[in-house]
C-alpha cells in the first residue's frame, strides 16, 4: 500500500479557505483517493479543548511562548491519532493549517522565537511534512475585510499590522519552499480560487510519489 | 528588594507532600517572609485546566510527548503569571512540584526523552532554577500502600514498576544536584518528616542570598 499524500491549507483570515478546502476534497475524490479532512489547532478531542483555549481567551491573554507550546501539543497527539493512521492505510489527509501557521501567527505575529519553534516542529514532525501546501495569499485589507461583518476571535482582534506580519512570514515560507507550497492568490473571485486550487492538486496527483 | 526564595516540594504518590507543604509555609513565616503556595501542574486557569485534561485522561491516552508539552505550556504561564512576579516582590514561593517532576513522571516514568525535557525546560525557565527542593522520598511499595485507600488518578493507575522509576529518577536528579535537593527519608511518622522540612527551611533561610 502506498501511503497517502498529507495536504495542507494555509492562509490568514478572510481569504477563503473553507472554500477551497471543499475544491481539494473534490479535486482528490476525483484522482479516486479518500480523504481525511481535518483541521488544527483541533482533529482530536485534545486539539478541540486547546483550540477553544486559545481562541476564546482574551487578546494577548496567553504569551507567544504558551500558545506555541499549546499548538505542538495539540499537533502531536493529532499526528499520532489522526494524520499519520490515515496516512499509512493509504488516506489523504487535508488539514487546515498546520506548523506553517504557528511559525506565521505565534512566530512572526506575536514573537515566538523561530528557533524554538524549529525545535518544537523537529521534535513533533519527526520529519513528516505536508507534500503540498496551498497558500491562499491576499492583501492583509483584503482579508479583514471580508471578515468584518463577523465577530472575531482571539486572533482576529488583532491589527493590520498584525495580519500583515503574518502574510509576510507566509511568503516567506513559500519562498523557501517553492516545491512544497504553491500560492493562490486569493483576491481573485472565489470560483476561480476553487479552480486554482482544483488545478494544483490534479497536477499534484500526476507526480506525486510516496516515499 | 532582594528577591524571594523559590522552593519546590517533590516526590512520588503517598509520601506526604501536603503536611510538608504547611510545615514549610510554617517555617518560612517563621523567618519572617511572606509566602505563596502553588502548585504544579496548576496555579493558574490555564494550568488548572491542563492539570484536569492530564490527571483525568485515561491512563496512556497521552503520549508522554503530548504530556511534557502540556507540563511546559502550564509551567511557562505559571512561571510568567505568578512565580517570577511573586519572586520580584520578595515573596517566596513554594510550589507542589515544579520541572523535576517532569522529568521523573514524563521522563523516566512514561518515556519522553531526557534531551526534549532539557530543551523545554531551558527555554520555558530561561535560568530560573528552584533555590532549593525538598524531596520526600520513600520506596515505591510504602507510597503506594498509603494511597491504596483512595480513587485513583491518571498516574496512580499505573503498577509498581512505574514508581520505582519515578524515584530512581528523583534520586538521580538529587545526587546531581545536592546542594539544591536536599532529601527527606519520607517513610518515617509524619511529624519526624514535617520536622526536617522546617530544620531544613531554617537552615537554607540563613544562607539564602538571592542574585
Amino acid at each position: 500500500l502506498r501511503r497517502g499524500a498529507f495536504i495542507t491549507i494555509e492562509g490568514s483570515e478572510g481569504v477563503g479557505k473553507s472554500s477551497s478546502l471543499s475544491a481539494v476534497e473534490d479535486a482528490i475524490r476525483a484522482l479516486g483517493w479518500e480523504t481525511v479532512v481535518t483541521r488544527e489547532p483541533g482533529g482530536t478531542p485534545l486539539g478541540e479543548r486547546i483550540r477553544e483555549w486559545v481562541l476564546g481567551s482574551p487578546r494577548g491573554s496567553l504569551s507567544a511562548e504558551v500558545e506555541a507550546l499549546l499548538m505542538f501539543a495539540a499537533r502531536a497527539e493529532h499526528l499520532d491519532q489522526v494524520i499519520r493512521p490515515a496516512l499509512a492505510a493509504g488516506r489523504w489527509v487535508v488539514c487546515d493549517r498546520f506548523s506553517d501557521a504557528t511559525f506565521a501567527y505565534q512566530g512572526a505575529g506575536r514573537g515566538a522565537s523561530a528557533q524554538f519553534l524549529t525545535e518544537l516542529a523537529t521534535r513533533v514532525q519527526r520529519g513528516l511534512e505536508p507534500d503540498l501546501t496551498l497558500l491562499l495569499d491576499a492583501p492583509a485589507d483584503v482579508g479583514l475585510a471580508r471578515i468584518s461583518h463577523r465577530e472575531h476571535d482571539h486572533f482576529e482582534q488583532e491589527g493590520l499590522a498584525f495580519f500583515e506580519r503574518i502574510r509576510d512570514a507566509y511568503l516567506a515560507i513559500a519562498a523557501g519552499a517553492p516545491a512544497r507550497v504553491k500560492i493562490i492568490d486569493a483576491s481573485l473571485p472565489i470560483e476561480d480560487v476553487r479552480r486554482e486550487a482544483e488545478r494544483i492538486v490534479a497536477e499534484f496527483g500526476d507526480r506525486f510519489d510516496p516515499q
